[in-house]
C-alpha cells in the first residue's frame, strides 16, 4: 500500500481527492491537513464521509510528512503551493501540486497574470499532468503540476484538430461554462445561493488566468504560438464544465473525416469518449467520473467545426487526473481506483 | 378598454401574455382559447393566475373573434400561426403572433428552414416587431411578427456595433444559452425535470431555425449580407436567456468608445440598459421584467469585442415585447403595463 | 405622494421592499440605508433595479429622517431594530419594523428566546401586522410588527380550525419548509451555492425562534394557550414557503365542511386564495405575489386534517404584508400595489 | 461470476442498477431488457453508460432467461411485475423484484390499495428485503420484494422507538420529501422541468400507496397494528429522500437515552449511520451511496421526538437495496460492489 497525504483537504477538492482515494485498492490515506479543521475530525466537516474516513485533519508543517507518506496531494491556493511544495520534496515526498503555481513553464507568463514567483528553479523539473497528451514524462516525475478544469476539458476538444493542422489558431474561441463547485468551498457573497440560483453570467473578462495556460497547452500541440478568447460562466449547478470550442477550418472537411480523427486519436484512452456522429454531450452524462465526453459540429455555411467536450470539474478537472497523475506515478494501471460510473440523473 | 384575445393560451408563453395582460390598465382579457383545455377553467390549469383571470379556455374557430376583439396574440405554434392569421385579419382583427411563421421576409428562406408557407402574401405586409430597431412601422401594422427569443438578445447585442461599422460581421459567432421553459410547455422526455436539472448541453447543432430570422436583422443593421455561427444551449433554469457575441474589430477601439456608442444608441430606450463599464449581465437581474441588460468586454490581445446580453426570455423575448408592441399599436405608452421590476432573487 | 424610507435595504428583504415599492402608484420611495454599502448607487448593488431606483444607500442616523419621511421600513436584524424604533417613532414617523423584536407581547418570552430587551414599553403599543386577523388595529398604529415569514404561513393555515374549534390544540405539528432566501443575503458557508443545492435538511430543532411567535397567534386565535412542535427544513430554492400542518379532528368532520369553513373565513381576503376541494398548493403558484394558498386533506384513517399553505416567504412572508400593512396605515386600499401576478414559471 | 439480469432497464432504478453492477467485482451482467427500446444500445439511451455497458436492449419474452442467468432485477412497474415473476421463477431464475406486487403480505390490503393480484400463492414465500430488519430470510430466498424508497427510510428511522416501545404508535405522523427521480423516467407534463424547479408540493395525500407498505413493517416491529399519517412531497433536486418522523414518547426519555438506543440497534450495519447527537442529516452527504443517516431531536415542549433519516432514494431506496439483497442472496458479503462514497458537492 502507498501511504497518501493530502494538503489542504478542507475545500472541495480536498474532499474530492477523499472520496476518490477512499474507493482506491491500492493506497491508504494516512494524513489529510487542513489550518483552518486542525484537530476536527474529517466526517465532522464532510458528514458524507463519516464510517469512510476515519481522521482527524492535521496542522501540519510539512516537515512532519518525512518517512511518513510516499506521495501528496497538495490541493491549497496559489502562492501557498509554490511555498510549500520545495519543502515536501526536500522531505523526499513526490508531489502532485492541484494549484496553478507549476502549470505554466515560463516565469514571466505566471508572474504577468499571477504574482512573483518563489520556486521559480522548480518550472524546468515539474511535469504537466494532462496523461492523453505527456503521459511518457510522468511516471518518474518527482512533482507534477496537475491541470486546470478549463484547459483540461479544451486541451482535450482542440487538441486532434492541432496536432493535423485542420484548423487555422488564430480564429480560436473558447465559450466555456462551468458548475459553481469550480468557485470553490468559501463563504463569499457572490457564490450564496440566491446570489447563483436561477442565474447565469459570464466572468472574468477578458484575462481570466486560465487562459496563458490553456494557449501554452495549445501551442505545445499546434508547434507554433496560440492566442485564443476564451470566455467563462458561472452555471446554476454542482458540477461540471461545458466548453464549446470555434475555430475556422484550414479547407474543407467533413463531419465524417474529423470525428474519424478523433476516434483515432483517442483510441487509446480510456477516460475520453467521442461520441457517434450527431451527437452532443451534457454535463450530467460526466458528472462523479473521470471521463471526458466530446462531441463535434461542422458549420458548412460558415466553414466553422465547433468541437464541445464535457467533464466533471472536481474529477477529470482536478482529483480525478490527480488520481490519474497518482497510478502512473506509482506504476499502477493507470485506470485503478477511477473507474467510477457517472452518477446520472 | 380595447379588447384582447390569446390564441393558444396553455403554454408557457401563453401563461406570460395572461400574467402580464391582467396587470395592463387599459386593455381588457376577453377571449383565451386552448384546444387542448376547452371549457375547463383557466385557473385550474394555471393555479398562479386564480383570482386574477376569470374565463374558461374556448376552443374558438377563430372566425368567432369578429366584432368581440381589437387585437389577438396568437401563440401557437408555427405552420398552425399561418393558416390562422389570415381568418383572423380577415375578422378585422389586428394581430401580433408569436410564432416564427412571419417573421422572415424572403418565403424561400423560411421554406428552406420550416416547410410550405400558405400564407406568402403576407410577407410584404407584416412588420417585425422589434421596436428599439424598427418601431416607426409598428403602429399602423395591421400584423406584427413578435420575434424570437434569442434574434432578440442578439439583434439587441450587436446592433451597435453593426450601425457603426465597428466589426467585420463575416467573423461573429453567438454563443446562446437560454432557460427550459424556452423549450416549451409539453411533456417530452428531454425535458423532464432530472434530465435537465444538474446538467447542460448544447443543442441545435449546426443549423438551428432561429439563425436566418437572426442574420436577416443583422444584415438589415449593416446594411450587408451576414453570416453567422450560432450555438444554442439549455440551462437548468426557468426563465433567461444570455447570449455571449463575438466579433472582430475592424480597426483599434477602447472599451471607452464602443461602451460611449452604446449609451448613445440606446439612450432614449426604456427596455435596454447597458451595464457601467466593467460589469457583465446576470440573467437573474432581468428575470420576470422587459429589460434587456448589455455589458461589454474588449479582448486587445485578439483584437475582439465581447457583447453580453440577457433578456427573460418570456418577456422581452416573447410576453413582454409583444404587448410593447400591443401599446405602439393601440397608440398607448409603450412602457404601459410593462414597467414590471425584475424578481431578484 | 406619501414618502417612505428604507431602513437597512442591503438585504433580500429590504430589496423585495425596494422592488414593490417602486411599483406602488402612491408613494415615494425617498430613503435607502444601509450601512455596509453607504454612498453606494442602490443599482449598484441590486442590478435589477437599474433605471428603477435613482438612490445612493444612504448611512443614516434614524435622527436625520425626521421631515423627510412619512413612514419607515425596518428591515434590520433583531436587537438592531429595538434601539432604532424608538428614535424613529421619537422622529415623528411611523414604523413597520420587519424584525422579530416587536412581535412577541410578552417581554419575558422574548427574553427566554432571543436576549434582553432594551424597549419593553413599546410591547403595549404595537400592532402584530397579519391583516387577516388583525385588520382593525393597523390603520391607526405608529408601530406596526410585521410578521415572521414561518407564522404568517402556519396562521393562515390553522385560524378556521382553531376559531371553529375543530381541532384539538395540543395535537398540532407542523414541518414547514422554507426557500433559501429566508437565510438572508451574507456570506456563510452553510448557504453557499454548492451547500444547498440538491440538498436538504431539516434545522434549528427542536427550538426554532418563530415557535413562540406562531404559539402566541395560535393562542389568541383559539382562545387557549397553544403549544406546538414545529420543525422548519431548508429547500433548493430562491423563493417561498410550504407549510404542512397536522392536527386531529375534535370530533368527525369531512372534507367538505371543512373546506367550506375555510371558504367562509377568507371570503373577503383578497391574498388569501381556497383551492378547490382535492387540489394542494404548489410553491410556485404564489412566487413573487402576495397570495396565500391553502389546501386541505381529511385522513379519515387517522382522524386527522392536514392544511398545507404557500406563500412566497419574502413578499406575503415579508416585504409584501409590509406594503399592505403601510396601505392601511396610510388609508389607501390594501391591494394598492400589490396585486402583483405570479411569476410561474 | 454470477450472470445478472435487468428487466425493465429503461427507468431510473433500471439505469441505477446497471451503474452499480457495472462497479460490482462479482457479478456479470449479461442481459439487459426494454420493449420500447429493444434493439438499441443501451449506451446510446444512457450516455453516461458509454464504455462501461457493452449489451443491447433486449425485448425479451423471460423464458429466454432460463439457463442464462442466476439472478434476475425485475425493474418494471406493478402490476407487470406480478404477471412476469413467476415465469422468472419457473426458468430457474432467482428474482429480486423492485415492484410494489410482492411487498404487502396481505393479498386483501393489496387488493384495496392496487388492484387485483394475479400472483396471490407467492406472497407466503417472498421475503420483504429490507436487511436491517430481515436478513435471517434473505441468503435462501427464491423471490425478494425490494422494499420501497419512503418505506426504507421510515422504518429505518422508527424501528429504534418501536422496538424499545419508546413511543406510542398512535402518535405516529411522518412527513417524506422526495427528489424528483422517484416520479420516474417518463414524458409527464407534471414533471417537466420548468414545472417542478423552483417549486415545491404535497401529493398524494391523504392515500399514498407507500402507506399500507409503512404500516406493515412498523406494525412487524413494534408487535402491535400501527396506522399512521404520511403526506409525500416532491422536492426540486433530483436524488434523495428525507422522512422526519413525529411521535410522542411513553414517558420521559432524554436524547441521550435515545440516542443510545439507536447506535446499539445499528452498531454491526455498515449503511445506517447515526448522527452525533445535536446533528441532523442532509440529503446530499449520502447521494449516490447506500447510506441511510438518522439524526434525533426531542422536544421537551410538548414531549415528542423527532427521527430524521435520509437516502438516496436509486440506492437504498431501490438499487443499492436490491444489490446489498443480491448479495446476502448469492453468499457474497453484504457490502461488496456497494461502497460508494457519497458524491457531495
Amino acid at each position: 500500500m502507498h501511504r497518501i497525504a493530502v494538503i489542504g483537504a478542507s475545500g472541495y477538492t480536498g474532499a474530492e481527492l477523499l472520496r476518490l482515494l477512499v474507493q482506491h485498492p491500492d493506497v491508504e490515506l494516512v494524513c489529510v491537513t487542513s489550518r483552518q479543521y486542525a484537530g476536527q475530525p474529517v466526517d465532522g466537516i464532510f458528514p458524507s464521509l463519516r464510517s469512510l474516513v476515519d481522521l482527524n485533519f492535521e496542522d501540519l508543517d510539512s516537515g512532519g510528512l518525512a518517512g511518513r507518506v510516499d506521495l501528496v496531494f497538495t490541493a491549497v491556493p496559489h502562492q501557498t503551493a509554490m511555498n510549500m511544495v520545495p519543502e515536501l520534496l526536500d522531505a523526499g515526498c513526490r508531489v502532485v501540486d492541484l494549484s496553478a503555481d507549476f502549470r505554466l513553464r515560463d516565469v514571466a507568463t505566471y508572474e504577468a497574470w499571477y504574482q512573483a514567483h518563489t520556486s521559480p528553479d522548480l518550472l524546468s523539473e515539474v511535469i504537466y499532468g494532462l496523461p492523453e497528451l505527456f503521459r511518457e514524462h510522468i511516471p518518474v516525475a518527482r512533482l507534477v503540476a496537475n491541470p486546470g478544469c478549463y484547459p483540461t476539458s479544451i486541451a482535450l476538444a482542440l487538441t486532434p484538430l492541432l496536432e493535423e493542422k485542420l484548423i487555422d489558431p488564430a480564429t480560436i474561441i473558447v465559450d466555456s461554462k462551468s458548475g459553481t463547485s469550480g468557485a470553490g468551498r468559501s463563504a463569499k457573497l457572490d457564490t450564496i445561493f440566491c446570489e447563483v440560483n436561477e442565474g447565469f453570467k459570464a466572468y472574468g473578462l477578458p484575462r481570466h488566468r486560465h487562459t496563458p495556460e490553456i494557449e501554452q497547452t495549445l501551442s505545445v500541440v499546434s508547434g507554433e504560438a496560440v492566442t485564443i478568447s476564451f470566455t467563462p460562466h458561472l452555471l446554476p449547478l454542482n458540477r461540471g464544465i461545458l466548453s464549446t470550442c470555434y475555430a475556422s477550418l484550414e479547407g474543407p472537411a467533413t463531419l465524417d473525416e474529423l470525428h474519424g480523427h478523433y476516434l483515432n486519436r483517442y483510441s487509446a484512452e480510456t477516460f475520453v469518449r467521442i461520441l457517434p456522429k450527431g451527437q452532443l454531450p451534457n454535463i450530467s452524462q460526466v458528472t462523479g467520473s473521470n471521463f471526458c465526453d466530446i462531441g463535434l459540429a461542422v458549420d458548412d455555411r460558415t466553414g466553422r467545426v465547433i468541437a464541445v467536450a464535457v467533464i466533471d470539474n472536481l474529477v477529470k478537472g482536478a482529483a480525478g487526473q490527480a488520481l490519474q497523475n497518482m497510478n502512473l506515478m506509482l506504476g499502477l494501471p493507470e485506470q485503478t481506483g477511477l473507474m467510477v460510473a457517472p452518477g446520472f440523473p
